[in-house]
Order: structure tokens, then C-alpha cells, then sequence
């Protein structure tokens, strides 16, 4: 059977785009995307996942507490089976009840080289910090924001000429590209956690299990 | 003229001896190492300046104030007519005074790529928290703990069998090598900050001036 991803999202959701599109062409074997879940009713992904004929539901957050709310959440990807969520600018931390129902099931990609330029606007955190390079990463979600142990980093030059918006287009290709081997990775069950440290076991390994 | 170095250091010192072989070598054109200063007694550094036949010199930090000792090494370097104040592993944080004193004209390195994993055992801190890639930071120094506008940065991946050993040594060569590159950009002048954005300037571009 294949192995079923939801998706969070509250703006366009390139990086949903991104793993549709791997799914669909086998770059992530045996899987697809089950589910999107966007916390804003406007949110320009949803019509994306409709458009792609993926089932997109919005379930507005306003006036609930943050576990109320994601307890309807965690009840729409758990209705779906969903085997993984993954996190595509989705803006609103989870609170410890979701991270305990999908314990290391939980990816998010951030577009800088944690654990520098956490929160909002990394790429531009990062230009106006000075930063010769920057990057992107896919991490385990957990309580604390863009924090969890680290899948895969990319890393991208910035250039002095750069804006915040050449250099998320920069670091915005190489987020599609690394979110997609870490989906990979992580649904094929291909690593090893120790402590914080996750640990890529190579292909061969997996396919003698 | 030649240029004048000034390196402070506290320990073995190989940043120094690389800027040394650097300037020997003409890789840092028209300059030399002036003076070596150790605050402790027993620094390797120090021993290697003399075979080296560069002046080195100790002064004790013990039971002095920052600032108090901060002007003897201030003094001992302006006797000499230093140009540039490179830290090489020097393990105190400067106080306002000295910043003052060489204003722009300080520059260390730090073994990550900044802001990520200051202070102490920084490739430690890079492995423990599962960075996937580390470098080093050629930085202006103020009175904060490296801070300060990055001149220069290099990465170094971090391999899933890496000791805090391996990682050091292999970033070590890079410091070696981003260090005398950043040395002699800041001796030619051939930089330009803006905010805190350090904007290196072609070499042609300063040969013209």
C-alpha cells in the first residue's frame, strides 16, 4: 500500500507542490499525498491541492486554543491514515499533544542552516545578519519552534548582491529538492536517531531488511 | 612598508602560524607577524613565535581588570605599529577600550559558521546538535562574544562518523586557509561594511585606486 502524507500549509505551499510532484514521479517511491491541511481559509495551497484533485481541507483556528485546535487537525490526518506530516509553511507551532500523536512523524523544512536564523524571514535575518552562506533544512518537528533533530541541510552562497527575495529563490529550489529526499528517507525508515543526531543509513542497507 | 600584524592568542596557536607561513610565503603580500602576545604563561603559541624568531610576548592577565590589562596589551601592540589585531585562540573577550583602540582592526576566527555555535567547543556543539554542516568565520571583533561583521565564512560537512577530533582538524584547514584570504582583503582595504554586511571588493578593482 502506498505510504500516505498529509500536509500542513497556511500560504502557497511550493513545498507541497514540490512533494505532489515527487510522489507523482516516483522520486518519493510508493507514496502520495493523502491529505492538505491549511489553518487559513485564504491560503493560495488549497487551491492548488484541489487543482491537483488532492483533498484539501481548511479548518480555520480562530478562537480555539492551540490544543483544541489541533486535536481536529490530528483527528482529519489520523481519518486519512496518514503515515507522515510534513509541514510546508505552515505558521503555528504545534502544541505537545500533536507532537506526541505523531512522535517522529512530523517533518518541517526551514529556509536557513539551523540553528541559525530561526523564525520568521530567515532569508532576510540572514542577509542582514552578514552570513556568507545560508541554506535550508528539514527537521523533526517537536514542541520548540524549528528546533527537533535534523534530517537533511542544503547549502546555498549568498552573494552580495542578493535580495531576501534571490536568495529564497535560491534557497527555495534546494528546499524542494532536500524535502523531498528527507520524505524519502524517513518513509523508507532509512536513519538512526542518536540523541539529536540523525544518522542516513545508506539505500543497500535498507533493501537487504 | 610592510603591514603589521599583531596576533593575541592563549594557546597553541596554529592560526598564527599559518598567518605566519602566509606572509612568508607571499600569500599575504607586504607583511609580517610584529609581535605575539600570550596571556598565559605557558601558551604553546608562544614558544612557536620564538622559533619562528618573532617577538612574543607574555602578559599575565591575573588579578588585573579588563580594562587595565586590556591597555598594557594595547600598548605593547601600539609600540609596535600594528596594523591589524588578529586573535588566534585567544580566550578573552576584549573590553570596550581596546575595541576603540583598533576600531575595524580586529578580526578572529571562530570554528562554525556564525551565528550558529559561539563560545566554546563550537564543533562539539555543531556534532551534538546534528548540524549536517559546520565551517569557520573570519569576523570584525566588538565587544561581544563573536559577533561582529563576518568578513569571510567556508563550510565543512559534517560526515556521520565525525568526532569532535575529526571535525576540528578538518575545519582547521579551512581557518587556516579563510584566515590569511581575509587578512589580506582587510590589509588591502578591499572591503566595503554596510550595516553589518561586510561586501568584498574585486582585487582589480583595488589595484586601480
Amino acid at each position: 500500500m502506498k505510504k500516505r502524507i498529509g500536509v500542513l500549509l497556511s500560504g502557497r505551499g511550493s513545498n507541497f507542490e514540490a512533494l505532489a510532484e515527487s510522489a507523482a514521479a516516483g522520486r518519493i517511491p510508493n507514496a502520495e499525498i493523502a491529505i492538505v491541511v491549511s489553518n487559513r481559509e485564504n491560503a493560495p495551497g488549497i487551491e492548488r491541492a484541489r487543482a491537483r484533485e488532492t483533498e484539501a481541507l481548511v479548518i480555520p483556528s480562530k478562537g480555539l486554543e492551540r490544543e483544541a485546535y489541533d486535536r481536529l487537525v490530528a483527528a482529519a490526518l489520523e481519518e486519512k491514515k496518514v503515515d507522515l506530516v510534513c509541514l510546508a509553511g505552515y505558521m503555528r507551532l504545534l502544541s505537545p499533544y500533536f507532537v506526541a500523536a505523531f512522535r517522529n512523524r512530523i517533518l518541517n523544512i526551514h529556509p536557513s542552516l539551523l540553528p541559525a536564523f530561526p523564525g520568521l524571514e530567515a532569508q532576510r535575518q540572514a542577509l542582514e545578519h552578514g552570513a556568507k552562506f545560508s541554506g535550508c533544512t528539514v527537521h523533526f518537528v517537536d514542541e520548540n519552534l524549528d528546533a527537533g533533530p535534523i534530517v537533511l541541510q542544503a547549502v546555498v552562497p549568498i552573494k552580495d548582491d542578493d535580495t531576501p527575495e534571490t536568495l529564497s529563490e535560491r534557497i527555495l529550489r534546494e528546499e524542494h529538492r532536500i524535502y523531498t529526499e528527507a520524505v524519502r528517507i524517513v518513509l523508507e525508515g532509512r536513519y538512526r536517531i542518536e540523541n539529536r543526531r540523525v544518522m542516513i543509513l545508506p539505500e543497500k542497507v535498507s533493501e537487504k531488511r
